[in-house]
């Protein structure tokens, strides 16, 4: 089998670097024989990871002497570490060398590198950051999620194109249902960019189907795409993220209370086993940036080998479908369409 | 044992109506017995939920022609209905008649009415809406949770404020710990009214932790009050909810998979009863209106009898705390050191 695609890997970036990205790549080059790994970073770290030292077929080293601290300010990134394993690797997807590039790094600093890099594709005032959530029936796609603040109404409208493109390339959907996150007091129903995306978003020729609120996310059928300012969108998320948790600490101490329920809790195993693969994090892993002139995905900081296994598979998807193309098409659509309106 | 306090309860208010908001008031009667609670709606159908159509000892009705619709416009309610339940609760409130008052109602119609039967409190520009959040270590109060939009940072200091005093009334604890909903990424760390806030806080006097995220709200220990402008803290609550009803949504269908999940499920019981006791909302219904020259609790619109007790548990630790008095000497010490600054 040929190789049809090539995906450069920042191998040193997350909570684990290395120890995860490597045998996340070996793995997946295994079961994907069509598919080209590169490992970025510093090469005796990463060559520490290979089992026997040694290379499997279709991946590869390429080195980068700097690591961009998961604390470090983007700014520092940008200026400071031109041979960072992050920069190299978006570098590799602006030179054509790969076809996308997965970061567990810092989220500011992935960010800003990939906007310097690669630029924005041409209408696109800000790329966004979207990523699958679980809901009741299936799963729905939030953006942005803490790239932009302030979002102006054009904006969200921009998220919304850029969204569906993504939902329409991963999930096959011809028009995913599109909402815009607002709040439910009908007094102040609103900020003001809120209100002036909802009537862009009427206009827009989308599957737009009007406001949405927060539980909305997890509980309406047949939504696919929420669209939020990144201040926003990242608080829902953070909050989101913490009742889970919090719910799962709670049944972790009521399981672990006494030898009755210890014995509760091996029956019901299997129950949780299925509840905790239904709303796993780490297969809702990663987060890909939009709007770019290229494919960057970021997989979460804490993530394991099965998590960043998934942010590949994502980024697989985005180049299957040529999301950037894609999103350049519907944007200038949008714009031609606003010209002549 | 004489009557040291009287509360007004809306009794239409509420997706049920009287028929939670009278038995309600019923056993709320009986188990305190210090306690008046005047019943205000339609004498008819506040009669027609009474055991036997008689009036408990110390529950009286004050008749009230007129109910604001659960989806009406705060601005309809305000002009068109003068003699609701809802308003006509507030105004005995303001005339002294009753201590506090709780409604079931909507929630802008009642910020809306309340504020101008009763009027804020000297130095506060706007009133805030705060809950308790079940929390690993206990609960965590959040303001605002939507009574206004695009808040300045001096609001966020009120709000901080006005929460410290109910923390602390309701809570017994001296100097609660405040911490200010914001995002993690550096880059963008903040929109500006929150980063002026932060600088506010530090030179409250109160006790300020900082910067905090969403998920900080359910699993940081110690945490007590995490503030908002209401846009944020709205969508922050209904995503924790659509959350926790995913979960359990999700829990329900695998313990309902087949004979043997069923069986582990009763296995499961008491755990699961454990598990949402914790967080069952009923629990944490009654959110205060806070900044206003009189006491307001709103219960959640589809509480069932148990959580309308709650609310009314809550209109009770306030009235004993003076909370409007306690805000009113507080904003004003803050205003005082702002001058003297």
């Amino acid at each position: 089998m040929t190789v049809s695609l090539t995906l450069a890997l920042d191998a040193m970036g997350g909570d684990h670097g290395p120890s995860v990205v490597v045998p996340a790549a070996i793995r997946y080059a295994q079961a994907n024989p069509d598919c080209a790994l590169i490992l970025v970073g510093q090469e005796s770290a990463v060559r520490a990871c290979l089992p026997d030292g040694r290379l499997p077929p279709r991946v590869s080293i390429h080195h980068a002497s700097e690591v961009v601290g998961m604390d470090e300010a983007p700014a520092s990134a940008l200026r400071g570490k031109k041979d960072s394993s992050m920069r190299v690797a978006i570098n590799l997807v602006k030179d054509g060398a790969a076809d996308a590039c997965v970061s567990a790094g810092n989220t500011g600093a992935l960010m800003a590198t990939a906007r310097f890099v690669l630029k924005t594709i041409p209408g696109v005032d800000r790329p966004a950051i979207i990523t699958a959530l679980p809901a009741v029936d299936g799963r729905t796609w939030v953006l942005d999620l803490g790239a932009n603040i302030d979002s102006t109404a054009e904006h969200l409208l921009q998220f919304a194109v850029m969204g569906t493109e993504l939902v329409n390339a991963v999930e096959g959907k011809a028009a995913p249902a599109v909402g815009l996150l607002n709040i439910g007091e009908e007094e102040i129903k609103g900020v003001d960019s809120v209100k002036q995306a909802h009537v862009l978003l009427q206009n827009s020729g989308l599957n737009y189907q009007g406001y949405v609120e927060g539980d909305d996310i997890y509980l309406r059928e047949g939504l696919d795409i929420v669209v939020a300012d990144g201040f926003i969108g990242n608080i829902s998320l953070k909050s989101s993220e913490g009742v889970a948790k919090m719910i799962k600490h709670f049944l972790t101490v009521e399981f672990k209370r006494n030898l009755l329920t210890r014995l509760a809790a091996l029956a019901a195993m299997p129950v949780l086993k299925r509840l905790t693969k239904r709303i796993d994090p780490r297969r809702y892993n990663g987060a890909s940036l939009l709007g770019l002139r290229g494919i960057v995905v970021k997989s979460h900081g804490g993530a394991d080998q099965f998590a960043f296994e998934t942010a590949i598979g994502i980024a697989r998807k985005e180049v299957e479908a040529d999301i950037a193309a894609r999103i350049t098409d519907s944007v200038a659509a949008q714009l031609q369409q606003k010209a002549s309106a």
